[in-house]
């Protein structure tokens, strides 16, 4: 038996940090994804740890590094934390990391913003994930769970048929997606000197503002609409993937009880789903 | 044997609406609970169903009367269910309704609100609840699943202690919660003539408010300070009932590797959590 | 304003427990809520937590009473939680525990029941909850998340009809649930000389097989025939609540493509789903 | 802008099956989700639908070939359904399916199978995978989701050191895991004369009883163990792919209130956890 391709980690290392500033305080948390990869082959085959940092090494980093650099962004901290691993791990060969950046937004009173109280719950995650090896380093950022809809502008219309197609054809529907966007900043062996939350912020609303005013044939159409502007928008960008279910909303019979659904009364639901992906370059 | 209490309904009837004005598209999506009590043992004794409206026509009668009412608000929408299947069922002593209200947001670009495009993901949810019985109707709005936190303003001191107390005194501490609030309108029998989607910003704006500036001793302290202040900011509410958990933000122990933690680096955790609860009245 | 009514504790204490016998080893894991009541006046009113024993110290002390008590069952370790809160906290008028026991299932070899090795994974707790007050003690075991399911032996015909009725009755459908059930052991102020742990088993047998063998003409008709046999399978008990949702199995629409579906192939769905209650007595 | 790869396809397609023999009922429950990979960039770039099959017909079909085909197994459903979609779509290049078979227990009473009533709430699901492309077919077959935990045997010491770490050397830990496997049946163009059930079961139970045997040094050395017998269990196996997250059980600090925790009382929690992949072949 070869024992072929192998890693390990830490998963879902969670993490909040407070930084303190006269006028304000600034509130983060974190979910970081930690998966090395290397010479730990005795570990599996002869049951020898002596290559193997502990994962519970590997959690106490994140934390222990997260004191001591600024958090200024997600894409910032994995290269940062990938970059440790790295050099304290010498037969490491490669360090994946993976962050989800939880969104608490400061509360506004009387258009002041509040000196230290947040609220959250958006499903909404920011993402970045490094690859780190002997080579080269690659990044990207994301966002991910961020639910968008429309209630006109998509149609669907003049598609392929085959005996198990009973779809009717439809010229205006609710287009619903929960959007999943990873952009490639490609090589960042150099550190990258990259406005990372300005691009985020900047992509996010891209995306959002194409998906509204699109005249969308289809979910397909809708993200090479979306795809383009945002590699337009965004030159240190090399590759955008995107992933957009079609979430559902099933105009709901009710000519049974005659009473005429005049395309305004509808169904949502969550199993099955479209599931619709692109990645594009330039 | 003796049936001594049942009920019978539909739960989780997702519904999603779309109303048409000619400057804009509103989209709506709730989730409906409906239960029934009354002369219903016939079907559990007997196994007769004559008394019984099978759950698939409760869950058409949730579509079709969002289809013929407005959806103003979820109070009023929740107790015109309830009156509907009180009418339709003359045996049921009881109609109670549970509507959870999905807030979705409209997308606004360049201070322009879109005409039709909206961003989703909150966890919260605008409640109503109604208890439609032959003797009165009571009515309750609320919301539920929304997160709060503050970095300071926070203490926990001078409690009591046992032989399994650890806990160190904190005067200064991250306060998080997963705010769940239900305000009862008491007495509906005649409708109310009351802003139901007015009372519901304002109550919970009021909520935010004390929870951000409050100098807390407890959790239960702020409880009763944002209570206070909500019976104050609505006299047509009888009654607030407040669920508070403590969500943990354990300081992580840094010590260990002669970094200083100054209170500013954390693990979040779901379980286990402080359970916090309160009921006021005037 | 008043406080009419408050509790405070904590919830989703997770426990893990192993017992060395000479022979095998047991593997226990629980999941514990705790809510105390009393005279916490002063904490919500008044800022002040002299009378609060932390939520902290109530965790740390269902580990401590775990270590110090033999976990014969749920039931017997939420009695003595309860009655160790009571005593320690004077000020208390209640103590509110609520246990859910996650099953591991010893593994099996050869027939041979392996010493120190289990599989889990299932979706089913066993429950008791004990509400302890200073007039006396109330005790329920119970089981909740257990889906079980029947091809055959269940109808649904003869039901009321209104305007939005368009279910046709149904001579054989699938019958599937999610088995709740809470049985009352009533007043436990003495303690109990009960096995629970027996009576679990035979409790939950007979509901399974009544289940599986009644001609059912609805879920509410079977729950009751479930309920007689369960209290008939136990003097003990005092009451039964059961929850049995109507878990959806929908017939696909294949007529369209002109394949005859012989009530074989359907699409299982979660939401929305029936709900059905009853609470039985002697 | 160049769109570099590309596919869609629906996911979460939920469907259950009767089949009734003369002496018992057998009842399965799938979850299926199907991606067509090809020559649909005219839907992305140009907003043309002619090369669409729609999503809604891929659903439709997992459906009707359910009542076509016998599901004797899911891998040789998914070998169905992805050669169905490449016959269908001549301009596909790839089908992948991939199905989540849940298992359902046929109810047992008095030693005796019943013919039509079972029980489920099982995490566990076996999978199917298929790759169908114009240059072959790809086959695994696997298991997800299943728990499993041994109290002994299991330690963790002669890991490597840095300034992070704290863990101390443990020679008695529980390990436990939430087991994750694909074996892959390599080219499966020719159809494969497996058995694929046997051979799921056979799996199964070496894993399980290398796991629980298995003195183990690291949850990567178990690993290793288990793969090496359910390789050589299974000569029709050409890769085996594991994951099995360390699921931490934390020994409670009981020394702080003078209680000796004889390594017997613990905390489980399911965040962070250990990550430990591994891929092996002959």
């Amino acid at each position: 038996m070869k024992l072929t391709s192998h890693g390990y980690g830490k998963h879902r290392v969670r993490l909040s940090k407070i930084t303190r500033h006269p006028d304000r305080h600034v509130f983060q948390e974190l979910t970081v994804n930690v998966v090395l990869r290397g010479a730990f082959e005795d570990a599996y085959v002869e049951g020898d740890n002596a290559s193997v940092l502990p994962t519970d090494t590997i959690k106490n980093t994140v934390y222990a590094l997260a004191k001591e650099h600024d958090l200024t962004s997600p894409e910032r901290f994995a290269l940062d934390l990938a970059a440790h691993y790295m050099k304290t791990v010498p037969h490491a060969t490669a360090a994946e990391i993976e962050i989800f950046d939880k969104p608490w937004v400061r509360m506004v009173f009387d258009d002041k913003p509040h000196h230290h109280a947040f609220s959250g719950g958006a499903s909404e995650r920011r993402t970045a994930t490094v690859a780190h090896t002997r080579d080269g380093v690659t990044l990207t950022g994301g966002l991910t769970e961020l639910p968008i809809l429309k209630t006109t502008g998509s149609a669907f219309v003049g598609f392929m048929k085959d005996q198990y197609t009973a779809l009717p054809e439809e010229r205006d529907r609710i287009m619903a997606t929960m959007l999943e966007a990873r952009w490639s900043y490609g090589n960042a062996s150099d550190g990258l000197d990259v406005d990372f939350n300005g691009n985020a912020v900047r992509l996010r609303e891209t995306m959002m503002r194409v998906f509204a005013d699109h005249e969308s044939e289809s979910v397909q159409h809708t993200m090479n609409a979306m795809a383009e502007a945002t590699l337009a928008a965004c030159p240190e960008i090399v590759e955008l993937t995107m992933l957009m279910p079609n979430v559902h909303h099933f105009m709901y019979d009710l000519a049974r009880f005659n009473i005429d659904n005049q395309n305004d009364i509808f169904a949502p639901t969550d199993e099955p789903h479209g599931y619709i992906e692109g990645t594009f370059t330039r």
